[in-house]
């Protein structure tokens, strides 16, 4: 099965690497195998620190990207690139998620090419799959949704977007970038025509420790109710198929928290991990 | 870094995983780790024959799931799952792509639940991010595409579509299942508007040997000229991100066609493995 590239001395190679959604053992094996064989990590500094004993001892390890509001500007992690990829090097660029999905992979793989640096693209599991699999909700389901859209939150209210398409819209919708502009982009729809009813769930921490998903609704969205409880990173899920979740065992700390519309309270229920007695660990 | 689940002798237990775009190297550290733990493989019939290298040689490995036009309907995976997750009994579902888009792993995950059958769903590399990595078209790229929008292609010419939403499109459009239906889909584009200079592309074999890129556009696609050149499993995308492609080193022997929109000839290229010499494997 190892269909694996191996660097020859006489030029550099860089593999851009799709980390997945947080916990180092949603990488892939083919991600692990460029990880063994690099000699610079050039890692994002979101990816939990669990990913630092997946990394040769020799690798010289750089956290780089973007923490909310600061961190390395793009352009920094570019100069980066061509400062270690250096004939007979190879250089690991891991990236959260998936490199080509928000990621700015292809900004990355256009730089390579452009200075005539060899490459390959790992992809990696996305949020979309990380938020589906660790929540339970899923992202098609037949008879309830055939379509998905995903959008970036994070500068959707600047965006000409077409808001009666979107409040009508009946697919699954993922928003990416979103969990402080989901407020405004439910009013937006709600003003729009959408049903105040429609469902929206917010999941953070996707199979990492202090996973939360929370159950809600455009209305209360609108109102300010549905909140981070994390640090993130966290994606959101509107659409009917958050009505088919299903409750996944979890081997990490894991709760669901259910908001009733009439009251706006919470019902909460944690992950069935505890009744299975399957984990390794459990919550302190 | 393992947060690993233990079967219990007391209870069965199933997890379902998601193998990635088809080659065994794509699979997660996590959907390894469950394979090797398992007394029971349901496996999609479609993966690759390598993915049996990962099983236990104890385990009993069952192939389940559509092929073209035949194959075990989904009652039957479901009969299957209940016969076979009894007490102590350690069951995985090895499913293509990830188990919760198009992969009725939603419809697995409720019916486990149904009958009080502790499971997991681990998520894994989509053909989506699989064809993006492989391809070296990125899925969202900034200035130029900032949303995706992911649709069955099987039956949308049966469906109530918006087909002038969809010819005004300005994201990535990704249609699964859509290899025998591209044709008639961009003549509906076309007919509602759709530019025809719009570039379509089909992957097939996504980081499998015999991969296959073919760019094209709306016009010619709706004339025939984007046909299948393998067995599958092939994905569409269209969209301006294809302008955006690079090409990534293969560690398999890939070609891409590029369609010239005046004459429908083409023009072929490999993909850069022979050039880089980093191979271990060359095309015979």
């Amino acid at each position: 099965m190892s269909r694996t590239t191996e660097p020859s001395s006489s030029q550099p190679f860089v593999s851009l690497v799709g980390a997945g959604p947080g916990t180092p053992d949603l990488l892939t094996l083919r991600g692990l195998q460029a990880l063994q064989r690099a000699d610079v990590i050039l890692y994002d500094a979101l990816l939990e620190p669990d990913f630092a004993a997946l990394f040769r001892e020799e690798a010289l390890a750089l956290p780089v990207g973007k923490r909310c509001g600061g961190g390395t500007p793009q352009e920094h992690i570019h100069e980066l690139l061509l400062t270690h990829a250096k004939p007979g090097v190879h250089v690991v660029r891991l990236k959260g998620g998936d490199p080509l999905l928000y990621g700015r992979g292809g900004e990355e793989a256009q730089l390579l090419e452009a200075f005539g640096i060899p490459f390959e693209i790992i992809p990696g599991v996305s949020a979309l799959q990380g938020v589906a699999s660790a929540s339970g909700i899923p992202l098609t389901h037949r008879g309830v949704s055939r379509e998905l859209r995903v959008l970036e939150g994070h500068h959707l209210l600047d965006d000409t977007v077409d808001w009666e398409e979107l409040a009508r819209f009946k697919g699954t919708l993922a928003l990416f970038m979103a969990t402080r502009s989901v407020q405004g982009i439910a009013r937006r729809m709600l003003a729009h025509g959408a049903n105040p009813s429609h469902p929206v769930a917010l999941v953070e921490r996707a199979f990492c420790e202090g996973q939360v998903t929370t159950i809600s609704t455009l209305a209360l969205a609108a109102e300010g109710h549905l909140c981070c409880r994390t640090e993130g990173p966290g994606l959101v899920l509107m659409g009917a198929v958050i009505h088919e979740r299903t409750r996944p065992f979890a081997s990490h700390f894991s709760v669901t928290h259910i908001h009733d519309p009439a009251t706006a309270l919470h019902r909460s229920e944690r992950s069935p991990r505890a009744a299975g007695g399957r984990g390794e660990r459990r919550a302190g």
